[in-house]
């Protein structure tokens, strides 16, 4: 049967502001239907990382991730972050939340990542909807679950992996719309959306406009592998929004990329 | 429906020694029927709590919890020893386990504890079998998932908390007891069973018989509260069984305490 499941994913700044992540947590409370969340993990990974003697190394934006840095991740990520965010759902009454990694009950199995161009990332887990565990979804969303996911995924091996939050959220939005089910998935960032080069809010994005703008310079940087991520969702038959965690609420706000 | 469920604690020793949590895990798995793991934080927590520069404070054997151990404590037992349970589990097949906090699904639910002649403990948690969510545990065991539960509770009103592991799993074996369960206690730890000054195995404990061993001195120090758990279980009309972890697949070994 075709459910309406909407997959939202929060970001660094968010899981750092206790007053943004209050308020957010609110809409995303009230907002109607069965749903996912999906969270980043934020300054506090390098903060704690530091803090216990292991320096955060990054490559191209991306966190290298030795077996200390691993450590240091499931600790902040499915410990600190993905329960602080549980326990304020609770106390907003939302007593279905249910904070999980990709390891539990098997929901995201991924491949480690092999070293690239000399490049050896670590325990970075790359992950497909192919590796999303939908049966484990259904019937936690059955019994009422909302499940809260951590970007902490495994290989089924034994072996824990850190894997972009970006990609988590993309790949469950997919494996969900390739299931049959009406997705919609919300990723929530810094701005109302992307912006074009005049300041404004660009409204659509398809992939002939994707490319103009990439040629252009408008999108670059994170922005990039964000938005490669969208049109993947797109294509696999999900709505997908960019736009401000403050414009939750609101479907028509942020940017809608789409075919 | 009456359900056959084994509850199974384990604490630091095993937690802290990767080959005996490997070789438990195997004989857990292997255990018929429905079941639900819980597990202690072990040596890990001071360990990374002092590598934070947050020295533990214990008092009369219990951790003194502070915001700052409260964060230590939410990320080494709902993070780091979570998880990796977990991630043993799946790789050995067991793709059900599922890694859980008492705030998750509103699971357990326990009261900040009040300061007692003069000690406050902090974030500290006290459960009864009133604060677990039978239901939540009901419908995990109804899908095939196997509750990994570690010891961090929650207020319900915004607050994580910090209980002991015994607590923890003699609440839940009570809980579903209470609800007409025919349910199992297994209180793993470092002897094969609760030991006579003799060094002989005790086989039963009764309330009679725990009275008289108090008396003499064979029973003190944390032998005392994991019996008194332990009576007020088998009071709520589970088995109870105290003894080695490596004995877990003996249903015959160890101590029984029971009424």
């Amino acid at each position: 049967m075709t459910k309406k499941i909407s997959v939202t994913k929060i970001g660094g700044a968010i899981i750092d502001s206790p007053e943004r992540l209050e308020s957010f947590l609110d809409s995303f409370i009230a907002m109607p239907g069965l749903k996912i969340l999906v969270h980043g993990g934020g300054r506090e990974g390098s903060r704690i990382s530091r803090r216990l003697g292991v320096e955060p190394i990054m490559i191209d934006g991306r966190r290298v991730t030795s077996a200390d840095t691993l450590d240091v991740v499931t600790m902040v990520y499915a410990g600190l972050v993905n329960k602080r965010t549980v326990e304020i759902m609770q106390s907003h009454g939302c007593h279905g939340a249910l904070g999980i990694s990709g390891a539990d009950a098997d929901l995201l199995r991924a491949a480690k990542r092999e070293p690239l161009n000399g490049v050896d990332y670590g325990y970075v887990g790359d992950l497909t909807p192919a590796g999303v565990n939908v049966e484990a979804l259904d019937s936690f969303l059955a019994a009422g679950l909302l499940p809260v996911v951590c970007p902490i995924t495994h290989n089924g091996n034994g072996q824990l992996l850190n894997t972009n939050a970006d990609t988590v959220a993309s790949s469950i939005a997919r494996a969900l719309a390739l299931d049959g089910n009406d997705v919609t998935l919300n990723m929530c960032f810094e701005q109302r959306g992307v912006l074009a080069q005049s300041g404004e809010l660009i409204k659509r994005i398809t992939p002939e406009l994707f490319a103009r703008l990439v040629a252009d310079g408008t999108v670059s940087g994170g922005m990039l592998p964000k938005l490669e991520n969208a049109l993947a969702v797109a294509a696999d038959g999900a709505k997908v929004m960019i736009k401000a965690a403050e414009d939750l609420s609101d479907p028509e706000a942020g940017t809608e990329v789409t075919l």
